[in-house]
């Protein structure tokens, strides 16, 4: 057997490692552009500031070492260039020395990954304007911070960019961030993305919603960004990531299918419309695990698994890829916000019927010192509670919550599973009913029909005319203290002896801070024969929606 | 319906609130021997050092809040002394004032907990010597110590105990914990509660193993604990926490089914042997949810989730108590050690197959500073790789991992599902390959015969001439730093070159530090024709089983 892969970072390098093991006798090669094989991607953006101080940390092996213990014919710096199929053969051509040369294969891999996408705008081509894809990428960037940058700017709201802004911010960068979707971090729904928002405000760093950047000149002193809004925003540093593009000029050259976003297409097996000819990564269009329909999704932990899978099958042991739930994570400084599965739009987009409940519990038991608030919300069916998808952002805590919530998902479990999970809990860690299952019960609650819900992005959508009957079950005080437009307020414990001030000809919703005693109180008028539901997550998710500097 | 609910904390308050959710008629009372309802047992020992400054943080809720919200009738200082069974109805003892009754019920749910053990050893009721069981026990605790306590003994190494310990050394207490097992922690394996006992020592606990109690003396100042070894230990402050037996004396006064172990016996609804009368908490026998046999495990999350149960049930919403997994955690100062599950121990009890794989990854990416290296132990079927149990111990992230285990343990999930887990990954949070996921791999290969593998424990206590032929593929200078005897050293990377070096005719074991190059060796070795295992975790493992100070 006579292995190519093409590629060398994660799924590459991971499916080399496996054929390997599989198989002491294959030829394997692999081929990369890049200096660098299987570098730290996710690490890039923390070398900025020195949070990653080594660059030698950034590199997770070497060529030396996957020869040594692999016994695997690295070629760095060498460009696939084509594929013929009918010959078996790869083109390929040497960086470093300009040689070009062919090399047969029984299987090819392929694993170019995607390349940052720069939109064509006039000057984007200026020196001083980088993307950030390697660690080419990244010497160039912090050099040019070394160098001494006061201001940068961010195109693009994403995950790197977020990531790039807080080590900006590190090194005393004034950072703006500009974003031409209405939010930052597209995969998430909106009002999730809300408190990274604001600390990003809290952390200095400007954030411009819905702008675009039209062109980009050159000034005395750096660069200068004009926004199609007019506005202009000087830099010393401007840095393009507004999303990938696979890299499928290879695969498109040799006659592969690729998908309408340009993925590679392949089957379960990871093997393209060439039988020979499997492919992994971020070049590859996958299903959507729980939509079941075909997306994109460039992260690193599938990518390896695909390489491993890939690596499985060229040696016939048969290993399907289940397709990739999106589990995403970004820390922004001790902030987190996490996500996996289907997102309310994502939902939305593909007709798909569902139901959501937000919860805001502590990380930990409340009475031990340090817990932090997160604010979580669950998506799952309408009927049968299968869970969907599932958001958190806080701080400690969100990432276990959202990896339990990743594996219900992978599971098929449903919300009524959530109130049955027994987790680890101590009062450093968690709480004897863990935040997953208090959501558990609050959309349990919802779709066995004792907790009627209303979303409060609903209400706040409909005319205020049409509206439900609001009444805040809170303390007077924390009324005074901010409330939703029209509400009027009876304290929960105060409400059974107050039912004469509801009305009865008109639904009712009740609300308290984060649902639970609006949840009591829908349960205590719902007896008392009213027409009543709860505001899901309370006035903290009202705030979601509307943060206390936007516009009601 | 007229409920009556016996005990006030965690099942007994939890099964009160859901009853006044499902039913605003209902008449509920609640009863409870304690001055205090609902309080946070799990949080007592932090009230010792101050950790938790404010004592009212330990009142999880109050009476009175029980009343206003819930419209309970709650009776503190209230004993139920008799259940007359016939008759439905209970004999009550008022304990602030003398004054008995009857109250009569169409349905009991028993919530009275469990009681810690005293050994009936001499002098065990002296002054000085303390349960910890109620906010009245931490007090008085907390009081010894605040009026000066130099030296304390412990008796007991389970989880109050140690947390005890941590809060006692932090009020600069020398403490010694005396522990009648071999083991502190007696539901891990204990191997497992290795790195929890070098952590006692390095803070400065003194650990007693194999060594019990066999009288109290008083003496001029304080106290002296003389142990079986003639070991005699001054203290001003002795804590029983040698186990809890179940409260059930009014459930066997008034005829109903307990269990061998004293546990109230319920079905799986909860009701007890009669119909009218329900029982929760740690007063119950319930279902191991992975060995499917009847146990005790006191855990304040189970509890909670059969009271609600348990009020379910009553008011006709058939709800199942699907059994106890067992999950639960300890923090000691910095370190955690958490399990799910079955141990290697309970299923030996049981006579169970298992297989069992250990790793030793870092909580998040290498490169990214701050990595904790924690050990996971992963328990499985032999020939399904149906998952039975895991045990962690480390820093960070064990609790995450735990909690995903424990969610796949519920799923009925497989080894061959954590290989395809799809876990949220930035370098702060976890790895492109997950420690999740690496467990996967390596017990996947195992139950597929990729990867033999063979335990440390049992080629150590093989004799030493029938043990395999041990090579050590590390490299020569971590081999210098310590290895297993009569190991010869041949590094991975020279593998394939010296395989002259090894012999043909007789089993051999690879090892390294944590296991990953000596599956690679192991696969070198498989592929050219050498009958050869891995040692599991590797040298690491070794460690666990045989810490350095200890005799091999």
């Amino acid at each position: 057997m006579k292995l190519l892969i093409v590629g060398g970072v994660a799924g590459g390098a991971s499916a080399a490692a496996r054929a390997r093991r599989l198989s002491e006798d294959a030829e394997i090669v692999l081929f990369e552009r890049g200096p660098d094989v299987s570098f730290a991607n996710c690490g890039l953006p923390y070398y900025v500031s020195g949070e990653i101080a080594e660059r030698k940390k950034l590199l997770v092996t070497t060529p030396e070492m996957l020869r040594n213990r692999f016994k695997l014919d690295v070629r760095t710096r060498s460009s696939v260039e084509t594929i013929d199929r009918a010959a078996k053969k790869v083109h390929v051509r040497d960086l470093a020395t300009g040689r070009e040369y062919e090399e047969s294969y029984d299987t090819l891999i392929l694993a170019p990954g995607a390349a940052p996408f720069r939109p064509p705008i006039p000057g984007i081509d200026l020196p001083g304007i980088f993307t950030l894809r390697n660690l080419q990428d990244i010497d160039l960037i912090k050099g040019q911070v070394d160098h001494g940058v006061k201001q940068a700017v961010l195109l693009g709201g994403g995950f790197i960019n977020l990531e790039l802004a807080e080590n900006l911010v590190r090194r005393g960068v004034a950072t703006t961030v500009v974003e031409k979707n209405g939010q930052i971090l597209t995969p998430f729904d909106r009002e999730m993305t809300t408190p990274i928002v604001e600390h990003l405000a809290t952390k200095g760093v400007t954030l411009l919603l819905s702008q675009t950047a039209e062109s980009i000149e050159k000034t005395a002193d750096g660069l200068v960004v004009y926004l199609k809004s007019g506005e202009r925003l000087p830099a010393q540093l401007v840095v393009v990531g507004v999303g990938v593009r696979p890299e499928n000029k290879l695969a498109v050259g040799a006659g592969l299918a690729v998908g309408p976003r340009g993925g590679i297409q392949v089957n379960e097996y990871l093997q393209t419309s060439d039988p020979s000819i499997f492919a992994v990564g971020d070049a590859v269009e996958v299903t959507d695990f729980v939509i079941l329909e075909q997306t994109q999704v460039p992260l690193a932990g599938p990518a390896n698994r695909q390489g491993r899978i890939a690596a499985d099958n060229v040696f016939d042991r048969k290993a399907k890829y289940r397709g990739t739930q999106g589990t995403a994570i970004l820390g922004f400084f001790d902030r987190t916000v996490a996500m996996t599965g289907a997102s309310e739009k994502s939902l939305s987009r593909a007709k798909r019927p569902y139901r959501k409940v937000y919860i805001h519990p502590m990380h930990h038991a409340g009475y031990y010192p340090g817990a932090e608030q997160m604010s979580l919300k669950v998506i799952f069916h309408p009927e049968t509670g299968k869970l969907l998808g599932a958001q958190g952002v806080g701080g400690a805590g969100v990432d276990k919550r959202i990896d339990v919530l990743a594996v219900a998902i992978q599971a098929g479990m449903t919300v009524f599973d959530l109130e049955e999970m027994e987790l680890a809990y101590a009062p450093q860690y968690g709480s004897a009913k863990d935040p997953i299952n208090m959501a558990g019960f609050v959309a349990s609650g919802l779709v066995r029909g004792d907790h009627p819900q209303t979303d409060v992005d609903s209400i706040l959508a409909t005319e205020p005319g049409q509206r439900p009957f609001l009444v805040d079950v809170r303390t007077a005080q924390e009324f005074s203290l901010g409330n939703i437009p029209g509400a009027v307020n009876i304290p929960v414990d105060e409400l059974r002896s107050r039912l004469g001030e509801l009305p009865r000809d008109r639904p009712i919703a009740a609300y308290c801070q984060v649902g639970q005693r609006g949840y009591i109180a829908t349960r205590i008028l719902l007896q008392a024969g009213f027409t009543v539901s709860n505001v899901g997550g309370g006035y903290k998710t009202y705030r979601l929606f509307f943060p206390k500097d936007a516009k009601q």
